[in-house]
């Protein structure tokens, strides 16, 4: 952990474990890392209100976040082979956006206690599932940096893998006996698998619209993100109303990061995002951006049509890159991308609306306008 | 459905929909076909007395097996890629086996309601699933005579097929509402997943030892059939003691299953098991009589070598397969792996000793001893 954590010891739930001195946690990235960059980021931007916020929401967080991480690495790393595919992911750490939202949406009731706890592990086990899964048919070969599972244990493995954290997900979520979570958990992955369905059947079509983006990006982003909300509000004892309004906020967050990741497609830097460039694109998913220029530009066609082409998207040249980038520019779709993240970003904190002032509401606030400007 | 179903009205359940006049059941096969097919098999063999009670069998089961193909056949076949690819493994239908043990373990208590049926429809769920990820695993091209999901609608499509039928099984077990059962269903994955993961470990390897081979096939095969065999004991509301006794029918009855499937890849006829020659060899896994022959016979590794490698397999001679059969044969390989079929299905009777004779009990009996004669 990078960041001190500053918070009275009034404050602190004794059920959640302390990070325990000499605890690993494997050297990968933490929420807490995120939000330590966040921070820097935007004060080197000349944010520093925002830098502010994003201090104050790490002392907010910074504890259950660190719970969750001990939690989480406390999974068992088993030796056999598709626990060592399993272990290749999960040792990458990651943003652990959907169990920051679990903690504040709970901090907003009772607090983030151990069945918080284990939910915000069952979000992130189910969002693991899915990138196991998700490597095997995009035949990814790295991740975070990192060579994938599936490159290092093989296709078959990270199958397994992705089958067993789903079910370890799901065998907690069940043990917090919140039987209408575990429904809506089972919507949830179902939606999820459906935007899976519709984005192979859509994979290097250059013609999909707006309506069919959207489609993938509620179902397989939004709708975890959204149950995640919904998850910590129940376990927080939030009422009805006010977990409703989480859940929308999560299903708005949950648009406007996948609408931050399509920028970093086109104009991440690999060794911040950990993705090559032009990764989704060559994997055939059209992102927003590329969909807007596509209505507006007609000669970005027969280039993306190359760079997403599984023969001729080898030899896509740099040339032929900056000429992407060019028109993704020229055509404002970068801009319409910045736009639709900072719209949806506004949706999710006009979503808190019904819900009391206080820290918990102002984190969620933090979260959605800080995530807007979010380098990795 | 190919029998007549006699029963005296006042058995029938009155929850447990009737067959509709004209509803298809897709023209696939299903569990009373098996059992039909059992009984004329039987029959030839001069095996009277067996197959008079696989008669009585369908008249006691064959209702409850009627209403689980209804109920299975209603599940929504989605027109999306994912739904596409689920439909192609659900419509080549099934011996419905576990369902089959599943009913007999509910008639042991108070019967076959709504809550067994759906308990059913998921065990065969559970089952429907890992086929389409062992399909994946294994680059299958044909199950049941026909081609497989993965073959028409590709590896990605029958990765999330698979997925949202496990999903599927777990909310219809979910929602009846019996924790425990919630609880062996995750333990019973996981069983099946380790097993997965220990088989893809060997895959290929010719010195695997019969210890393995027990650890694979407990986990793959005997764990699903044992938690059916506790579902209807569930439902049925048959006491502890009695399910314990019919999980431990249903761990036996599974091994004894895999078993005889060890010899009808060695020996079966293709037109009727739907599966070529050699398949699980071609694939490298190691069934029972080849582990036993290769211990017996030094000259039979080079064939089994060739056999299971990848560039050299396809070259497999008729010549060569008949030298491979002539020394499972020879070694007395082909007898122990029946001998292990009855054996188990022996133990699996064993089992039952605690319970109470009638129909259910006479039932279980005659699935387990006709199961070893089975050819397909």
């Amino acid at each position: 952990m990078k960041v001190a954590l500053s918070r009275s010891s009034t404050e602190l739930d004794q059920a959640v474990p302390v990070v325990p001195e000499g605890e690993s946690t494997r050297g990968h990235s933490t929420g807490v890392d995120l939000l330590a960059r966040l921070e820097s980021l935007c004060a080197g931007r000349g944010l520093d209100a925002l830098a502010h916020r994003l201090h104050e929401l790490v002392a907010f967080v910074g504890y259950d976040l660190a719970a969750f991480e001990v939690e989480f690495t406390r999974l068992p790393r088993d030796p056999r082979l598709v626990g060592k595919s399993a272990s290749q992911l999960l040792d990458l750490g990651g943003k652990r956006l959907r169990p920051m939202c679990l903690a504040l949406a709970a901090r907003l009731g009772t607090g983030f206690d151990q069945r918080a706890l284990d939910l915000s592990v069952a979000a992130e086990l189910v969002h693991s599932a899915t990138l196991l899964h998700d490597d095997v048919v995009d035949l990814s070969d790295s991740r975070r940096g990192a060579p994938t599972a599936r490159a290092i244990y093989g296709n078959a493995a990270s199958i397994f893998a992705g089958d067993w954290l789903l079910v370890e997900a799901l065998r907690r979520v069940h043990a917090c006996q919140i039987p209408s979570l575990m429904i809506e958990l089972f919507e949830t992955i179902e939606q999820m698998i459906w935007a899976e369905s519709l984005q192979l059947e859509c994979r290097g079509r250059l013609s999909i619209g707006r309506d069919v983006y959207f489609q993938v990006v509620e179902g397989k982003t939004a709708s975890l993100f959204r149950w995640a909300m919904r998850a910590g509000a129940a376990a927080g004892g939030v009422e009805t109303a006010s977990a409703d309004a989480l859940g929308e906020y999560g299903r708005h967050l949950g648009v406007a990061f996948q609408a931050v990741d399509d920028l970093l497609d086109l104009t991440g830097d690999a060794s911040t995002t950990g993705k090559e460039l032009f990764a989704d694109l060559r994997e055939g998913k059209m992102t927003f951006p590329v969909i807007v220029a596509l209505e507006r530009e007609p000669a970005l066609r027969p280039l993306i049509y190359k760079l997403t082409d599984e023969d001729q998207g080898a030899a896509f040249s740099p040339q032929e890159a900056q000429q992407v980038v060019d028109i993704l520019r020229s055509t404002r779709a970068v801009e319409d991308c910045l736009d639709l993240a900072r719209r949806t970003s506004a949706a999710a904190v006009a979503s808190l609306a019904p819900l009391p002032d206080g820290p918990s509401k102002r984190s969620l606030v933090t979260v959605a306008e800080a995530l807007v400007d979010r380098d990795l």
